[in-house]
């Protein structure tokens, strides 16, 4: 009779593998982050390992609009990175989507140029199916990143979307791209990102627009009193401003410091909200429209309704300890 | 001595203004729309006056990524119900960004073709701070349109983010803008868009790629089990394929009915979630800190951490009766 828990016990006793991948070791690396993708038995002790060895690694998120050319200019980023020496992990998020069920490769392919260097491992997270775990995995592949001694942990968020914004935001550096061109200036702020970025690239500079773009991103954010985000230009096909790019990541790294317990806290952010917003999707539709006829009908302010069910989803969370 | 309050009601019991606005008179429709927009005393008035007149109008919203020529076409798509003699109105939401506080105009300066024609009725709405004020305010105004007349009430949402996406699920009938091209296709899963469509567009049908995004589109949108979303070309500057997507989106219409129930239904929901998003933003970092400690320790599974989070927002919630 076969004792499925027992083997993977002792799966996880090898001697080699755990230090292994604190060591930094490709394999054990790729065997550390497959587990914790999948949320195997071995995942728990990949991350009892990794405990207390966290905070080395700067974790730079980049996320834009579609369009922006992000995966070129993270792929150049990279190979800058690595002229100075620097091991990175990437992390490339993918949408969370119903319809897809994993990931979608197109902007991945960019990548591979790095595919052949050991000082550089990539991985392409596939949907969880919802938020929260998407982001829950996104943290843990970074934690088990900084724990084996990469230098830079680059999370790369495609599109737009709510998933992608929350994402980017467990990052200690947070990047957004934007493209030149008429409106596109005001694409950052459209999708809202534009409030959570350390550094502003106008990429593709060799465009028409690029500098008007550039100068309105900047007086776009120096209205935000107390900030000043660096707006800067590049061209990840031709490569400029990629060091200039890397230069300023890194200033805003020592100033801001590899944050494990800050990346947690919002993590545990994105955690809440997905649960939340899940169980307002599960309340009982009948249920909501007796409040929305009392609205119509007059009966109920639109305050009062939502703070009943606000009631509601709040009986309607499992009750702990 | 004033009495703000008194006069405010003595404006309110002029004779003629509300009948004018379900009537559907266009100074009297300005004044209510103000009046809701800026939670005016005659603002409660005017959504008493309203109540059980609603569910006429077809609310159809337009949303999609940046630079798919969405304004273009909501203009080519009102100009073409005005030739099937009907009356629309129009809310532009602009994005809620704390840079600006207030509206962009570029995207409306091609609705202007429609500015002197009496059959159309656009107002632009402001950012109010926080998503649920802006659901809230384009709820009202999409109520007040379809109290005094309007055949169908369009709802424009610029850009892909969260609170577009939000605003635009309020809406009867959702129709999702795509552009063609490389990468394109996925713009709309990427921005998580393509779960709300009931009608999926490709416009600028004129460019390469668009026949190809279209069929890519469809078997997307096919994956999913028990819909089959129409797929359509458009060339909104060329006017091609309007009055084809005129036909499907009346043709969902019928079949779904213009629905204030749901629509109501939709806003609670949108305002929920506002509020609880902001309940977590408000908690003190400190206190999350701890928790987030306890986590990187391996005192306290992430789980358990996200669950005590919840019951600190809950705590934080104000009591009701």
């Amino acid at each position: 009779m076969q004792k499925p828990a027992d083997s993977a016990a002792d799966s996880a006793i090898l001697p080699d593998w755990l230090p292994a991948l604190l060591a930094g070791e490709r394999a054990a690396l790729a065997r550390a982050i497959t587990a914790v993708e999948n949320e195997t038995d071995e995942a728990r002790l990949v991350l009892q390992a990794i405990r207390g060895r966290l905070g080395n690694a700067l974790v730079v998120g980049f996320t834009g609009a579609p369009g922006a050319g992000k995966s070129t200019l993270v792929s150049a980023y990279v190979g800058e990175l690595r002229r100075r020496q620097q091991n990175v992990g990437v992390v490339a998020v993918d949408p969370s989507s119903p319809l897809t069920g994993g990931a979608i490769l197109g902007d991945r392919i960019r990548m591979t140029q790095h595919a052949a260097d050991p000082g550089v491992f990539i991985r392409s997270l596939a949907s969880r199916g919802h938020l929260g775990g998407l982001s829950r995995t996104a943290a843990r592949v970074i934690d088990v990143f900084d724990a084996s001694g990469r230098d830079v942990v680059v999370v790369e968020t495609v599109g737009t979307g709510q998933s992608e914004v929350e994402i980017a935001e467990i990052a200690d550096v947070r990047v957004v791209v934007n493209a030149p061109g008429l409106g596109d200036d005001v694409q950052a702020i459209k999708a809202g990102i534009l409030e959570i970025a350390d550094v502003l690239v106008v990429n593709k500079s060799d465009l028409p627009f690029a500098e008007r773009s550039a100068r309105q991103l900047a007086a776009m954010s120096a209205q935000r009193s107390g900030t000043a985000v660096p707006v800067l230009q590049t061209s990840a096909l031709q490569g400029s401003g990629v060091p200039e790019l890397a230069d300023a990541i890194a200033a805003i790294g020592r100033r801001k410091r590899p944050d494990p317990r800050a990346r947690t806290r919002r993590l545990l952010q994105n955690l809440v909200l997905d649960r939340l917003r899940r169980a307002l999707a599960d309340l009982p539709a009948s249920e909501l429209d007796v409040l929305a006829d009392g609205v119509l009908a007059g009966r109920l302010d639109i305050e009062t309704a939502s703070w009943q069910i606000i009631d509601k989803l709040v009986s309607s969370l499992p009750k702990q300890k």
